[in-house]
């Protein structure tokens, strides 16, 4: 097999997911960045909804959408201990929190986050839209309150081993660490469970993500924040 | 093992795609009416983001969330022909589209509806917002057409199977398609393969639904609208 193909957009945090899995799980991947709210007909092409991660195995398997991809990623590259736990209990909860962080905190937080702030820096002639960051800015702090609240009694999002359920709130916070959005010190146990998490060598290749004309906050790279 | 028991409600569409695939599977289960909407102790207690589908098995396993019960469905009652196909292929065009059926689709449609048709009918003093409404007619008519170009060149949404890619679409239709909002005509692929899924026997119960006070649109339950 050569060398698996990402394609993703720096900020992206479900692309970061996949980035942290096949890390975690020793798998060499090529990084391909795509703006992918240029929406390029060529792109279009290969995902109609638009959006990123899409990943490309030897030029045959293309895998759309961050459920497709992060499922193939587990089931073929997989070894444990297991990101996605086989027992029925860890199992269900570590689904429930990686939806939670996939689709949830992303609609209520980060995609307007990132939108207004990462996004139309891009767009020639836009400009984040406060009311807006103000809303997803409140909506964080109900979500950061109840993740400080599960970790106040679990080492791990899901319980007492790592799952990828930690890699998809992990992925999220990330970037919207870069953009200086995570007020760590108010919610400690979140921010002593991200201390942990960005230690893994698994971590390493996100910290050292730039974007151009865009400097990352002064706790994204820094291990002990 | 007892009769597992299912929180739902009538036209929430990721409960429907429990109930679909149940049936497919012949599973018997107790469903029980939850108005998630109302935010109770109890409820939030179950589940902190406030959502159904829950799903209860012998008191001990409560699966919660929409990917976390599809997923335990799958594994634990899952018979050949399997909804989501083993195949890398097959199975990585389901999730796409299971994705973009549970969470795109209703993300920039089904929910809106749902919640100013539906649900603000529940809700003292609130009427639906015009506005809302149109702007998600509008994304629908995107979506379908989208889909009735996929389906001009398969029998099935992922292929030449009917997998649970069909049933999370058809999932989300339905509900629509009981608040009148569907317009079957101008989408012919779409209608035919509807029109196949809902002959199924699996499709029967949630044809026999109704809401209390808001009667079901005339191509609800008719198989041959």
């Amino acid at each position: 097999m050569a060398t698996p193909k990402l394609l993703h957009y720096t900020l992206d945090p479900a692309s970061r997911l996949v980035r942290l899995m096949c890390a975690e799980y020793g798998v060499d991947i090529e990084l391909q960045h795509v703006k992918a709210w240029h929406r390029e007909p060529a792109f279009l092409e290969i995902n109609p909804a638009g959006e990123v991660p899409i990943f490309n195995i030897d030029d045959q398997l293309t895998l759309v959408g961050v459920s497709a991809v992060t499922l193939f990623v587990e089931e073929q590259f997989g070894a444990e201990p297991l990101l996605l736990p086989k027992e029925p209990i860890a199992r269900a909860e570590t689904r429930r929190l990686v939806d939670w962080a996939l689709n949830k905190f992303s609609e209520d937080v980060s995609r307007y986050i990132i939108e207004e702030k990462y996004i139309k820096n891009d767009v020639r002639g836009s400009t984040p839209d406060t009311a807006v960051l103000r809303v997803a800015r409140d909506n964080m702090k109900e979500h950061l309150s109840y993740f400080n609240y599960v970790l106040a009694t679990r080492r791990w999002l899901a319980g007492d081993e790592m799952t990828m359920a930690d890699f998809a709130l992990a992925a999220q916070l990330s970037a919207l660490d870069y953009l200086s959005e995570v007020t760590w010190d108010t919610y400690p146990e979140v921010k002593d469970w991200y201390q942990r998490l960005k230690s893994r060598p698994a971590f390493r290749p996100l910290l050292l993500d730039r974007v151009v004309g865009m400097p990352a906050s002064k706790t994204y790279a820094d291990l002990d924040f």
